[in-house]
């Protein structure tokens, strides 16, 4: 262990499994770093779950060497857990820019009862001094304004995280990647790059958000005549600056819908981060003030999500829109997979009113904020790392990015893959993995609770859910060992009861028989026994009068 | 009414909603053809549902009409009811082709309950009369094979209802789709066509299977030194097909896996829709006798299923089978929506084993099996149909083959999307469309239950897996109003107990003042409004110390 003193520390705490829940620690000696604190979505087996979150066991117990976290831009996945997380770890000093504050800050109103987090507002070109790692910030592009990378200088080498990045060759209002700053970070020497994997199994260069705005602004000239409702994330800031680009080019004006969209907008005006005239955004409420075809609607909704705004509208409970056979619904952005079903269901009832629906399939109105294969290898290329050690992705994803680099040229045990929880031990000469060194299994957010839902109440939730439950509370005397008075049953999720009469009676009277068998004439009543027993037979009984096993919980009172 | 007397009635009872759960019924007077009786799969917000089944109440009201019941093919959105709903029917007689018979008869054997099928086995070319309704069957392709179209003659008209189909101008051992018979059937005159819509919205004609096997082929040319596993459907026959055609040109032996795959070899074999050679394929436990490069493994699981033989092997839980990194494994069929989280998760399992994955998406090695827009228009070019009803489909489908058709010359009003329950009155003059005229409400199979779920049913499992549910069974003093004894508390899926011992004294506390409150001192006790009290405010107690919402089942005992 002596000899690891000096060497740099790598740990994913997420992100390296999965896309999302991005977390990486960097330690040298007594100190940590942390960049990201991100939060993925539940699958479909976790059931109530709000959240996932990074599992900061690790940091808890080494909360004294925090020096800080740095947080490269303000995507949930990327800043979702701090307010999770932020007691747990000391309430560290939290580097990023400037929308990405914001961004934080207003999530953050709605966890009052955490500690607000000690934020400090950077730009790229900035350098803060954290104990022993000197971080430098630069530009990138991404789907969000004021998207940051950085290079963490260690005692040890220069290790650069991109955070999610793409290059964009001609972005729309802001500075492409920092191409001239990674050259320059590739001739000093970098040990090691902490990739964007996202879109490493997509081939090409990534799409430029101004190619977008081409096909988007052909959109608004074939459909002059018609009013158009454009979906997409409220966090694609820079779509939204396209889309009222295009209104005002078009002499229409913007009318945003849903809570999201509108907190968004706000902030990013308010920065800077957006810019359109004075009279080009207006009320929701006063859409019917003006022809359809003046008239562009943006709004949240673009994977079906039950309670957007574009469902409402959809399905007409929507305040100040009806849809009507002259509007164009444009969706602006890609289905994350698993929302297939959903946005199908969701194009059929648009398509049910008589509208017209545009997608991303029929016409490249969305692109991915994630760097593809070629740009990729011209990163490598630029940042000539010793050691590449993909992250944000899937195994798969990862795994297609080691690949990449080492046709390129890399030795095959320098490009390093790691799991959530793995840590690499590394210096100028060698590489070193240790699986699962640090705990990464999953912490799950369910309203106030943290970390509190685990298997065993995720495994309830899922029986009852799919075969419901079947309470029964029943008298037992203790002297005679029979039932006494009426036997309780509540049911839900197994069978309708009003339509089940027979079968509830059956089941009393199976109880009735079970009780008297195991019970009556007993000297001294195992009641612990006699449920179990209850459990079982009943159990037994339902699956055979129906092909189905409800979770039965038995209630013995002794009376 | 008495103006429709001699019209037909086409009435789709599911398939025009969905993709699956195909039925469509024609009445002509007192004559009722059904054809297709497919099932569906629940959607995610069905939880334990097994299957959805079209809605035969119509059907059973007029059973005595029913002169009998055409199945296109073996797939189960078109055979999957049956068992289900043949007693409902009064067991008319079924006619379908050879294979799908056998199909139908293998799957009855899981249901022991029912009466057997009264099965008549037709061929192409073959004429059936059921009352006025003439119908002759015709030959076309589809990803298995014997699937059959029918041409319904009735005393209105003609009426063409192809299945599943596409036209296959090169197909893998079986004829091409019958050009010539539909040629002479728009000779004859077509008063409706009734089409597969499913790849409606997918430009260009159908690949050919024969294509398919090409890249296959150099799949197998490219990997000659490494063991092979290919993952399709068990019921893509003519994949299959290709794979032991292939295996036999490349001096490959083939072992089957996976309950499913094994019986449709079987049964294909058996009937000559599958052949090879003689010792061709191995059991699967003699696999380890031959060098992996000399064998192929044709495994069910592309979908990701859990349990499926692909999943056992890339676990590293199936008996015979072990990854390594010479393996190859093969996703021969394109992913079903909402796979595609389970998909990508299989995929890393493989990729950690080492063993390269190929896929649909990096080489066409998977092809539909239904008509794209080309073959669409071929159709409709062929038959030349007074009217066009298209099925299989969601609403977004069957819209974008009406546009099709009139981009191609139809008039407007002689396209006509029919939902599932609408009834469709025709003739040579006019088409009417009565809008949900039969009750087409989904009907939900679990376990031995057809139709006893609900939507009550499904509403509590579904706020069970969400939250939870907490029983509490408390005994009041009738004379006085206080509670008695202790306190059970049974809940589940809401909190760890073990942890939360806090919480639930709190709770019992909590339960005793509200009892106290609303009960102690009264004269006579409102036992249901008692309990609806301690549901509520137990229920804001637990919101409060929880951010979730349980449901709350409170039990009373008088004593």
């Amino acid at each position: 262990m002596t000899d690891n003193k000096d060497k740099l520390k790598i740990i994913p705490l997420g992100g390296t499994e999965e896309v999302g829940r991005n977390c990486t620690v960097f330690e040298y000696q007594d100190q940590i770093l942390i960049v990201d604190l991100g939060l993925g979505f539940p699958e479909e087996d976790m059931p109530g779950v709000d959240y996932i979150i990074p599992n900061t066991k690790y940091l808890q117990q080494n909360s004294e060497k925090i020096k800080g976290a740095i947080i490269t831009h303000g995507h949930y996945d990327h800043i979702g857990a701090i307010p999770h997380v932020v007691d747990r770890l000391g309430n560290p000093p939290i580097f990023t820019g400037e929308l990405t504050q914001k961004i934080i800050e207003k999530r953050q109103e709605d966890y009052s009862n955490v500690s607000k987090p000690d934020i400090h507002q950077v730009e790229a070109g900035d350098t803060v001094e954290l104990g022993d790692f000197t971080v430098e910030f630069f530009n990138v592009n991404h789907n969000i304004p004021n998207s940051l990378g950085a290079v963490i200088r260690t005692p040890v080498g220069n290790v650069i995280h991109t955070g999610d990045f793409k290059f964009d060759r001609n972005p729309v209002s802001e500075d492409p990647t920092d191409i001239p700053k990674l050259a320059s970070l590739g001739e000093e020497g970098v040990l090691a790059l902490l990739s964007d994997s996202t879109n490493a199994e997509k081939e090409g260069f990534s799409t430029s958000e101004t190619e977008i705005k081409e096909n988007l602004n052909q959109i608004f000239e074939r459909f002059e005549d018609n009013r158009l409702i454009v979906s997409t994330f409220s966090s694609l800031i820079s779509r939204v600056q396209q889309v009222f680009d295009l209104a005002e080019k078009h002499n229409r004006k913007v009318a945003v819908d849903g809570y999201s969209m509108k907190t968004n907008v706000e902030i990013a005006k308010e920065l800077g981060y957006l810019k359109f005239h004075k009279g080009t955004q207006i009320p929701m409420k006063k859409v019917s003030n003006y022809k359809p075809e003046d008239v562009v609607i943006l709004a949240t909704g673009a994977q079906g999500e039950g309670n957007a705004a574009l469902m409402r509208i959809a399905q007409g409970n929507h305040r100040h829109i009806k849809l009507s056979k002259k509007d164009v619904v444009i969706f602006s952005s890609s289905i994350v997979p698993g929302n297939e079903n959903t946005v199908q269901s969701l194009k059929d009832i648009i398509f049910r009113q008589g509208a017209k629906v545009i997608d991303y399939e029929m016409m490249d109105i969305h692109t991915g904020g994630h760097a593809k294969e070629e740009d990729l290898k011209m990163l490598i290329n630029l940042v000539q790392p010793k050691y590449l050690i993909p992250v944000e992705g899937n195994y798969y994803m990862l795994k297609l990015q080691t690949e990449l680099a080492q046709k390129m040229g890399m030795p095959k045990e320098n490009t390093v893959i790691l799991g959530n929880g793995d840590m690499a031990i590394l210096d100028q000469n060698e590489i070193e993995v240790r699986e699962n060194e640090v705990p990464s299994n999953y912490v799950f957010v369910d309203g106030l609770g943290v970390g509190d839902v685990g298997e065993i109440v995720l495994r309830d939730r899922q029986k009852m859910s799919e075969e419901g439950m079947f309470v029964v509370i029943v008298q037992v005397n203790s002297d005679s060992g029979e039932v006494e008075g009426h036997i309780n049953i509540i049911s839900r999720g197994f069978v309708y009861l009003e339509d089940s009469k027979d079968l509830l009676n059956d089941a009393r009277k199976k109880i009735k028989d079970i009780v008297s068998e195991e019970a009556a004439g007993q000297q001294s009543l195992n009641w612990s026994y006699l449920k179990d027993v209850l459990r079982d037979r009943l159990g037994d009984f339902l699956y055979q009068k129906t092909h189905r096993r409800p979770m039965v919980l038995p209630v013995v009172i002794e009376v």
